[in-house]
Parts: C-alpha cells; sequence; structure tokens
C-alpha cells in the first residue's frame, strides 16, 4: 500500500452515493481510530457521533448550509469536544493510567499535581481552544486512515455547530461541536471526483535545513 | 496493511535513536505528505520545516524545555503557518487551479470572489486562527502516514515558538512556527515505547445515532 498514492485519491467529496454503506468493520476502524488519536497529554477531550440516521441527516442538512454530503452520505461523524475539562477530568485520566499501565500512584503524582495545577490556571476559553485544536488532529487522522481505507470523506468546517448542538441535544451532554466528516463512497457523477488536484510545488512549500 | 495496528504501533516518542537516520525516500514521503494534507479551501497557508542539521538542532533545543527528542531524532519538523494571508494569495490560488485544471476564469470567477470578499472581512487574528487549525490537521495526517511508515514521531505543542521564529529568521520568510514533530527511530531505552495505551473505552468516546 502506498500511502502518497491514497492521499492522492482522497479528495473532499462532494456528493456520495446514497445506496453505498460503510459496513460494519469499515465504521469499527473508525471508531478505533478516532479513539487512538494522539492529544495533549493523552487526554482525549472529544467524543465522536456517528449518525446513520436518514431522517436525522435531514434535520441537520439546512443548518450545513444544505450540502448534500450530509444527506448522501452512509454515515456522518460530528467530532465533538467536551466542555467540562476540570481537576476530575485529569484525575480520571490518571487513575485510568493506573490501572491499564498497572503503575502506583507515586510514579505518577507529580505529573497529575502538575497538570491540575497547569489546568486550574487556564480560562474555560484557553481550554476549549486547545480541545479544538484536538478535534483538528482527529479530522487530519480520520481523513488519512479514510484514504488508506478507500473510504470517502468530505471534512467540513463551515455549519451552524450551536444549531447542530441543539438538534442533537449536546449541551446535555457536556459536548459541542467542532467538525464534520461525511463519509461514505463518492457518487459517479460527483463533478469533484476526476479534478487534478490544485498543490502549491513542494519546493514552495517545504524548507529544508 | 493493517491501519489500526499502525496507530497501535505509534506513540510520542520520547527518546530517538540517534544513529538512524530516515532516508532520502521517507523524507520525500513525509514532504509529499505535508503538500497533500487537505486545508481549508484548499488554500494551505503552511510550510514544513524540516531540520537536520545537528547544530542547529542543538540551538534550538532550549527552546522547547531541553526535551530530548528534539536533539536525538533524524529530522525535526516544524510546522509552520504563513503570516500573510490576503487577497493575493487567493489570487495566487485560484490562478493555480486554473493552471492545473485546465479551466476557465468564467467557471471560477464566482467562487473567487466570494472567497476574496470572505477573506477581506477576517481580522488578522481569524485568519491566523484558521491557519493554526489546519497546521493541526497537518499534525493529525503527518502522525498516521509515521505510523504507516514506520516512521516514530513526537508531536508538539509545548515549545517557545517565538523563540523558533527568531532563531529559524522565520518573520522574514513571513511565517510563524506553531507545531514540531521530531521524527526517527525510537530508542531501545525509550522508557515509553512499551507503556501500554491510556484510552477510554470507546463506549465512552462514541454514540451512534
Amino acid at each position: 500500500m502506498d500511502i502518497i498514492k491514497s492521499l492522492e485519491w482522497r479528495y473532499a467529496c462532494k456528493k456520495f452515493d446514497a445506496n453505498l454503506k460503510l459496513d460494519a468493520s469499515q465504521i469499527g476502524t473508525l471508531k478505533k481510530a478516532f479513539n487512538l488519536t494522539a492529544t495533549s497529554f493523552g487526554l482525549h477531550p472529544l467524543k465522536m457521533i456517528i449518525i446513520e440516521n436518514d431522517e436525522l441527516k435531514n434535520k441537520l442538512q439546512p443548518h450545513a448550509f444544505n450540502q448534500q454530503q450530509i444527506t448522501t452520505c452512509s454515515h456522518l461523524l460530528v467530532i465533538c469536544i467536551d466542555t467540562k475539562i476540570n481537576g476530575d477530568t485529569i484525575d480520571a485520566h490518571f487513575d485510568l493510567e493506573k490501572e491499564i499501565r498497572g503503575i502506583t500512584e507515586e510514579s505518577i503524582s507529580g505529573f497529575r499535581n502538575q497538570l491540575k495545577n497547569m489546568f486550574a490556571k487556564k480560562s474555560d476559553e484557553e481550554i476549549e481552544k486547545s480541545s479544538i485544536y484536538q478535534a483538528y488532529i482527529t479530522l487530519g487522522n480520520l481523513m488519512t486512515v479514510c484514504a488508506i481505507e478507500e473510504i470517502d470523506a468530505c471534512p467540513m468546517e463551515g455549519f451552524l455547530a450551536h444549531k447542530f448542538d441543539e438538534e442533537l441535544n449536546l449541551s446535555d451532554k457536556n459536548l459541542k461541536s467542532v467538525l464534520l466528516l461525511p463519509v461514505g463512497f463518492r457518487a459517479k457523477d460527483d463533478f469533484m471526483s476526476d479534478m487534478k488536484k490544485v498543490r502549491k510545488p513542494i519546493a514552495n512549500t517545504v524548507i529544508e535545513l
């Protein structure tokens, strides 16, 4: 498998074939890949909503400027940030680390306290900003995973997040939607599918020292 | 190749084997993967600096809290944003699109003007924020590409960006450093290399609707 060929194969799919659905194994891969995304301090302040329900996709479409990716995709992934990241979150993370790695409190208590102190000094806005960055790392990871698995996808920043949050009752879950990634299989008549990629020459984008 | 196994294999490498170097083909893959990263409107407001020079790595290390990833890695990738994104940048993008895709001005002028108007209304801070998001997408993509290629890497947000910018004369190049990704091959004695991954159960991080 040539990763560069995979990255050249992918594009922002504007119209999916609504009859083609990801199977359980493909959805399983995306769930695992989401969960394995690297995040700042490993805190993973994220959740992913996977929407297969057509009625719900139809309700959400107007909040994404009626773009047809939303309703033609097989599954709509909504990458969300947790809105309650605090000392308890950090404690839960280190408790989980102790459990999974079978290590002592002594070996991690210094870092546990350091991180709690660091977060206690951050404003809610700073914490939210950092969580949003982690959502973008996730998007980058998932797009590449989709490309490797020959799953089409369309990264989307342009949607009314507060409307998605309302429709999906996200504030009740202490979540905010940040990014969308409809996934599925390109429609044969998607006008974007055979367009050449537009990229500056590498000589203009990479500096070697 | 099993992408999930690759993602499980990767970790934030804290110490590289300084004797093991990426070869030209591996560097070529990272350059291409960087350039192929999906970005908002395809504007790719990014540059990547690849530092192989040991003297320069030594100079930069103090500005990354003396972490040994900086000096033991094979190559230090510095992901930067362009600080001058304006109407000219957007024009250059659409001119490149016309050239690469062999399409007419008529077919893109509507979108060209729409995007120029959109950016003209944005503050410098908003444009910078958006560019930083694209840097994070790139980081997510590159970490996954590294994992597939069995290249070790360590994503780093924690460094003194203004000091890196000074040392690398980035303001002269209209760039700001945002993220680091030292790459290379894990040292046998990196204490992190055989630690189990700490992740919440997927049932707690994914919601299916």
